[in-house]
């Protein structure tokens, strides 16, 4: 196994990767719903949306179209063609990703279709490091997306049904995030950014904390965050202070305080670097979202606007990006089952 | 870009990945519902399970059984236990995998949750080669699953209704197949046993000829499969006659004509050496199951029990296995949506 050592070298720990030769985020576009447009980040997504359905007649067709308009923001940001592209790596919320097939496949790449529910762009940008840090890819685009009305009909009512929802709930982000991951730079926007790179991954296990409301999903996420989030300081050896923000994807007010307490019980205070997705993203006295933002274009549409413009500019240089996933569907929920969960974090550094 | 020469180089033409070091597949594990037990591969599976319920209450629950029986059994025949997986790589039809989420959870390993459709045991292969090949991995667990009863009610209707079902139409094979990918040879059964290696890759893309008839699957993944298996001779520069069996995972007795007719006409004639899952595990004039077995778990049990055990013998000494898939919901299907196809081919070798 001698000519396998240095290659062993990139496993760390249980279960985390760092990248021998880390792979760089070239371009990010995020496409966002109007409700999304009139939130705190409003200004910084590449575009808003006003109309919902996007011109198109049913909910699912409106998310597809979503991502197909990220998928191409990005390559024009990045400026390539999708047969540039060698791997396209994504997915989405609803049934047997229909929203990623019908949307990405005019770009007629290679893919392999993902779930990992919400936390799936943790999982996207995952598997785009090692196809491109082991040379098995030049280009990889990873891209998900998820739809307020597509959701709610997925997996609890439709819109017209006039659900009532607990505080507790979140609520799904309409939007599309996109990146495209490359061994080399990028053409910069700005002279002045910071490249930014992917230095490593955690791959999270589900975590079943036997929790049973599916309207209460953060604290059905929160301790595969703490498990994934404490692996990775095992696994690297750091401490929380390591990274200028960690940014779980969409724990919401309700799981962002369960995974500051459980990590606090072991040690670990992340209370004064912490920041979740499904909190920045809505107004929470204005907005009437409740719990915060989710979905997988939660975390997707934040990345690719707030957190990597913050990274460009070196406000944040080391960032621990967590995506959460609640690992139900409508039948698991109406059978009984409990909802696991899971997160998948990703190491970005500017530099 | 120096130090990246060797790693490119194990890409190979547009779609194709050539591993440098040439993945094991150490073990095998098959579980296979009633009806498959009786079909022609009956004696060969590593368990039939004569209760299509396995004992739970719901299509779901028994589907998750079926794939805990089979990462049970591959761990057990691979002599290692869960802690020694450093990667489970998996998925399945039911929305939202919870199949696999539910089917696993008890392993606690870190889980890339993927969807295919049917080509669910290709792409599970080909990231499970691509994590082992590259050093991020020792073990890799590839697994997928499929039930009858569920995938009915997922995708038509619950079998209570009684609907009818044309010549076309497949029958979802209920069993759940996995494999475990290693950088090292496992210990053999049989001393005489071929070892069996992964040595490439061609990852498919989304082929759409429009077909929206969901009970005719086989001519909806016809197209990929061609597309994905004329890549594979493009991109290594190789005929038909390069591989002792081509290996399709359900496309059934329609898409199999279709198949060999679409690559006659390109110049590739696989007539002698093509052979399809689907046909395989029933038979066709006494198990009423008309075009042919299909699902996750066809190609994976085909795969984990007839295939390898050819390969063991050298019977077959290079193998090109492409599961096809259907990508298609419940929803999509009644929103009027085509039926594109995906196929992800894999490279196998005994040596």
């Amino acid at each position: 196994m001698a000519d396998n050592e240095n290659k062993n070298s990139k496993m760390v720990g249980k279960q985390s990767i760092q990248f021998a030769n880390p792979p760089y985020i070239i371009a990010a576009a995020s496409i966002a719903g109007k409700k999304e447009g009139e939130g705190p980040l409003g200004t910084m997504f590449d575009t808003v949306e006003e109309d919902s359905l996007v011109g198109k007649d049913s909910w699912e067709e409106a998310e597809s179209e979503f991502m197909k308009k990220a998928s191409q923001k990005v390559l024009q940001k990045a400026g390539l063609k999708s047969s540039d592209i060698r791997y396209l790596v994504g997915g989405d919320l609803l049934g047997q990703l229909i929203a990623t097939s019908f949307g990405v496949e005019d770009l007629s790449v290679p893919l392999f279709g993902i779930y990992g529910a919400c936390s799936t762009m943790g999982e996207a940008m995952s598997i785009g490091a090692i196809l491109v840090d082991g040379g098995y890819a030049d280009n990889v685009l990873a891209i998900t997306s998820s739809h307020f009305a597509g959701a709610e009909k997925q997996f609890r009512f439709p819109l017209d049904y006039g659900n009532q929802r607990p505080y507790a709930a979140s609520w799904t982000v309409t939007g599309s995030g996109a990146v495209i991951i490359s061994p080399q730079k990028g053409k910069k926007q700005n002279e002045s950014d910071a490249d930014i790179v992917i230095t490593g991954i955690t791959t999270g296990k589900i975590v079943d904390y036997g929790i049973k409301d599916s309207m209460n999903m953060g604290a059905a996420m929160a301790p595969a965050a703490f498990e994934t989030i404490m692996q990775n300081f095992i696994d690297l050896g750091i401490q929380p202070d390591y990274y200028d923000k960690i940014i779980t994807g969409d724990l919401g007010y309700v799981g962002k305080n369960i995974l500051v307490d459980l990590l606090k019980e072991k040690g670990y205070d992340i209370s004064n670097n912490h920041m979740d997705c499904g909190i920045e993203i809505f107004d929470k006295d204005t907005q009437d979202t409740h719990a915060g933002g989710s979905g997988c274009g939660c975390s997707a549409i934040t990345f690719s606007s707030y957190i990597i413009n913050q990274m460009k500019s070196r406000t944040w240089n080391k960032v621990l990006f967590v995506p959460t996933g609640a690992l139900l569907s409508q039948v698991s929920f109406n059978e009984g089952n409990a909802v696991p969960g899971i997160a998948h974090a990703v190491m970005v550094e500017a530099r």
